[in-house]
């Protein structure tokens, strides 16, 4: 469907976007290393290059290497030249408006987060610092509904699934919808968009034309997983520790489609906050799901979590396979629920003040070699603390696989390193063994070459 | 999908629907003759019985015989009782709010047209009323949109239609909704739903929440297809002759998907009128389309036409196969060619009246084994005046497929005769054969008995 | 304010009002007695003649007697030509958005009035078939809101009030405006234009865009009392009499400040309707209210109603005077049992069906002089029936002061003879005398000359 | 009309205010000086104080120093409590909403304003970061709108006018919103309140629900100039100088009511504007109006003017007098031209950047007895020094007039000291005593002091 041709066009934004000062036209216009055009260029194009079927940031880059973002000085019309813009985008010449519409959040979001992150406050902690912060992006975005009763789901899962499970998504997706739902994902394509297009279908039916399609991004991710036009939402975060924190601050429950590396990782995250005592009187929905044909994966997740966190970390989630009726029927279940228990404690329906996240997983975590290698991979530690080390060892593996950075840095020095417990790397490897071999770790998977190795501790 | 339950239901209306008058309560109520309470209870059934592959009207009622519908007198609240309906209207013990509507659409075309009915206007001719009422009908509904550009496509094809079809006429759908048209279809499963289903991911993508899904029926093919909840404007004519007109007036461009008996009746309606004379000067898009896979079966229509109506009838429509863009493409430039053609004639854009429709094809066609047997499948006649009478023998065959009185006439008199010019009868026969090898007579085609049959006149 | 200036200019529709059909354009061109034009005219140039303080219909057809309206017959574009149409309806050459509106309602109503005329319905009562079409009408013209809580309070008074008592009205208006009120008058100049521009400034304090102000009037009476912009529903009934019967069913209280024959004529009306047995059940809140200078005003209707309906008629309403605080207050409790009584009752809220209207009230009366000197102005006879009585006396006396036929029938023959009871008689004539001395009856009340004589029966 | 009641309430945001974060309810209710606690007080305390008619802080302060406001630190839900609260904020015990919007519009402008002071930026200069500030406190308020054509009126002039003028206000008022103008004032009583109330009621009569009312105001100032309930959308910028750079870049014109100190200082600061060679080429509306009798008052200013900043100063403004008619054509005229001129040289509609504002007028000015005394009043420096330098000495009048802090320093010092140059002493001796006769320096004019004193430098 993509054909390989660019197009120039110049796009004029949106509602109050327009009204942009012209020190934050110089901002967006600044292609020094202080300025923002090199990241506002990326994203566009990541918005741009939406349905592409490539997952490496690299090889999008280098297919657009030639475009070319502009924002003019002019003061009455803010205007985007886009220059060798991927055609996709267009429908006969024209941006799809859903597209267009991304372009101006990137625009809000990076233009407000730098303007956040310069003003610090120094009466808060860390932790609440990071909390306020993402907080602050959210409602700046307009993200939040306050008195609105708890209605949007998170879906996690893999970019690269197979028919059966692209339809089982999508099945899933309907009868949420037709539920009343809301979606929220992490953008891109295979489990990230059934979810959406079948509660478009199902919104339809039901005549909601507010219905909210969520997408949850970071400038790190954002190229290899181009959100799709249908999300209406578009939220990017400074980086993945934030995105993962708006996921469970504003979602109010989550359904974990089969995945790879990342949805593991998304799984670690919000078990190692879940195993904190702080959250233990908090319901908090969270089903693995998948068709029929899918009931293995999920036994070998099972099974490493049960290997890893322990047996007490299964209690977190259920697991349901090839029952998309029964999985939004719970999942509204457990929705009235935490609907019940934000009531009666004051709490607020529309952010997570309550949920506690523990700083090594707000933390920013950018892996590099040694990064890797010091993992500790170990199970003389707490349940939570070990998720928390696993989730950088899983973070640290999708940013081999698809991160720009992370790639250059295995093709210099080799797979990353992964070293722990004998039970710990052994489940893992099972894991990742499983991910390989279901083709589960890029899009491209044929050329799949490892980027980590595992080894247990001396 | 759909279970074998029924529910029992009370449904408050929407909106002003509610402010019925007593006399009008009671009108509904009126379980004689006279009254509209059968008619009533009938459609509504049909609209509840959505999602079913039914498509004989008798299955559908006698699996629903115990249903019934109660309107309430008390003023304050009109409210429809339900009893027995088919469980699949229902989410959770709630009603789809589309098919809500669609109870209330049906309630309101009811009672207006009879109103209407009773009164009549001496100034008119015959064709002229008809012409009127349709338009009445519209209005009273608020289908018409002033001084929209003309982007509304009807799709015509087969309820019975395979999954490479389908998946064919989403796509179509899809790519006529990211250009911003709407869809208009004769309500059903298959050719009638796939196009709604992508334009609505399309719309979605554009930000279209006005988009526009009308689904044009009437009481007697409402039954055996019953409307997609997608439909957000239901329209029920008085009979299949109006419904027709509707289509050709309300809709500015037609696209024709494979199909069976219903969609050749449709197909030999519109040519039927676009070969008068009178309609020479005016452009009236026409594209008959399918996968690449269906093209046999645009040859045999072709031939069909080519063979009756003659080699000039050939030059109303163009064919198109496996490229569901190139159709959206196409059809949007004669859309643009319509635009012009009424704006610089002062034509209104929400009403075709300009179009001359004979009034052969306005009045009623009630298939009987003496009115089929009388039709005239000669050659020697106008091409326009033979369109009209291979209309009639189609829509006979239509009713002995699927419609309650059709099928009655056949199991008691067997089928229906029908005779002419060798050249025609040919024609026909091998058209209603490749149907039949097809399986688009029906949905559940292993059984298909033949309503008809065929005979050279002497 | 108002120059004497004649504009030409073309309108052309709004919304759905574009949409008529080429017989419905045809009615109304069509300058024959049974065509539509000359009615058209006549409420066309009433709209536009907004903020005159002419309230002889008579000087105002004068004064535009070159003015026409032309329809035009182009399908796409319904189009009204004015000529030399009143300049006080433009600004800057653009005519207010207002009159525009209340162009096409004129247009609305009386071609729908027409078609419900012609349809009959042989199953109905004189007295529900009237009943039915007043229903029908305000239907039609969306004038309903159903399950919206009581809040419709209609207010009748004089258009030729002093200047205490119009600003009396502004903050009755303000007052009611602030409880959330809604406004129903009769058009025109004075207390029927007070509380609408009060409310408007106390709605725009709530924030209440979707603020109501409904004008109801008749073709008899637009000329002389034009609907001033303010009134954002216009409804124009076929006659006096279902004009009434709009006021008392859509309304949910009706307030009266002071006034002359026309509001005297409405005060009795709506007794004649109280006084029903049928009725008595029904709280129907009806309070009479002026500035504190009014106080005497009030003191001579009340005795006038004791002297004529008897004591037990002074029960059905309350007088609050110099208090538009308290008249607000009192109002918003009696609305409130209103709504609990159609609550418990199953009565609609957005059409009172349940109260009786003797047929005596709905039947038109067109007065003439025998007409007139019939009228039974005797005490032996029930109270509601002398009271139906009086209103055609009233009726008469406001047709003699404003309406053109009234006036042309008393130059030819003379003032209007009334009879009857000397207790009748000579209250009616103490009434109609404070009238005159309080210059109620016209707004050039230099001039006036009474249309009626009044005699003791012998 | 106001009660001498206190009343104590409830109050629930609205919308996106209810998403405050922790941090932000915690600044709220900080007691301490860094907090925000007094300042938010005293600005509801303004705000629920409308429709008084006291202009002195001081007293306003005094009557209600039993009022307080809560901040409540449930996180699901902001809530306000109010204590000893004014009651003419409520109509039967709920709060009027205009006046709740108004509440939070404070809350939100608060917040907003000591984030935005935190995060300087060192790349502006001190006028550019003046101008930014003031941007970014519009935008975040929501007060621009791209795109619109230039409409926005401002309206200075006197808080304390007579019957008549205040009258003439209202019909300038209407005749602006008949021809879809808005208007922005600077919130309060007398010419702030007539044009707002007689556009209001023309908006009515055109449809205009979105009609915008304006309140531009400060905190020093609310308190004495409560906002009218009218206004929908308040502004509250965080001083006297950011206010007035508000009015004249958010602006497109500007109409000069008759008026005190105030309105003389607003002149002096946009006539301060206009001078400057920098704005040479710009057109900017400027119209002094009156009705008829208010003819020598703009006689006086007029000689004022053309004595202390020279003929040439007159060429900048108009004076019509008696006539709303001619105003309204006039500026609608001279927004055409506006618009034609921000048109071709690609400037914006929302926000007048191009306008060059002195740094002189920019900066605070805090009137003490040493300031004022030291104010240059000479001729013998550039004409917009001397409108700046005589700004600052109106400035400080105002704030001896209706300020705490002015009031309370005339008090204890006596009246400030202005000497300078006797052509320019004696022009403002006569117009400052034209301001005492006509009674425009206070509400409760009879005990009026003055807080100056006049002398020629020596």
């Amino acid at each position: 469907m993509i054909t390989e041709q660019f197009v120039d066009a110049s796009i004029t934004p949106l509602g109050n976007l327009d009204t942009l000062s012209p020190h934050e036209v110089a901002r967006l216009q600044d292609r020094s290393n202080s300025g923002l055009h090199t990241l506002f260029r990326q994203c566009a194009l990541a918005v741009l290059n939406t349905g592409s079927e490539m997952d490496s940031t690299r090889k999008v880059l280098h297919r657009f290497r030639r475009f070319d973002v502009q924002i003019s000085q002019k003061f009455r019309d803010v205007q985007l030249d886009l220059i060798n813009a991927p055609a996709s985008a267009f429908v006969d010449g024209e941006m799809i408006q859903g597209i267009r519409e991304h372009l101006f959040s990137v625009l809000r979001d990076l233009l407000y987060v730098q303007d956040e992150l310069d003003s610090g406050d120094d009466e808060l902690t860390e932790s609440e610092r990071i909390t306020n912060l993402v907080f602050h992006i959210l409602r700046h975005a307009g993200a939040m509904r306050p008195h609105v009763k708890p209605d949007t789901v998170v879906c996690w899962g893999g970019h690269s699934i197979n028919r059966i499970e692209y339809d089982y998504t999508k099945k899933v997706g309907y009868e949420l919808g037709l539920r009343k739902m809301n979606i929220c994902t992490g953008c891109g394509p295979g489990a990230m968009k059934g979810p959406m297009k079948g509660a478009t279908i199902a919104h339809s039916k039901q005549r909601i034309t507010q219905g909210r399609y969520l997408g949850i991004t970071e400038p790190g991710i954002i190229a290899a997983e181009s959100p799709n036009p249908i999300v209406n939402e578009l939220l990017i975060l400074p980086d993945i520790e934030k995105r993962l924190e708006a996921f469970v601050r504003l979602g109010h429950g989550i359904i974990v489609f089969p995945g790879g590396a990342g949805t593991a990782e998304e799984i670690l995250y919000i078990l190692g906050i879940l195993l904190r005592e702080e959250n233990a009187h908090m319901p908090f929905p969270l089903i693995f799901t998948g068709p029929e044909e899918s009931k293995t994966y999920f036994e070998t997740l099972d099974k490493f979590i049960a290997a890893t966190l322990g047996e007490p970390a299964r209690r977190f989630y259920e697991i349901i396979t090839g029952d998309a009726h029964a999985v939004a029927q719970r999942m509204k279940e457990r929705l009235d629920e935490v609907t019940r228990y934000r009531k009666s404690n004051g709490e607020s329906y529309h952010f997570n003040w309550d949920l506690m996240i523990p700083l090594a997983l707000q933390q920013p975590f950018e892996p590099t070699h040694e990064l890797m290698e010091g993992l500790n991979l170990s199970l003389q530690q707490p349940d939570y603390a070990l998720a928390a080390q696993l989730r950088c060892a899983l973070s640290g593996i999708v940013a081999g696989n698809v991160k720009e950075p992370g790639i250059r840095a295995i093709e210099e020095r080799g797979p990353f390193q992964l070293t722990g417990d004998p039970q710990v790397i052994d489940a893992l490897a099972e894991l990742l063994e499983s991910f390989v071999q279901q083709r589960r770790m890029k899009i491209n998977h044929e050329d799949y070459v490892p980027c980590f190795r595992l080894a247990h501790r001396a």
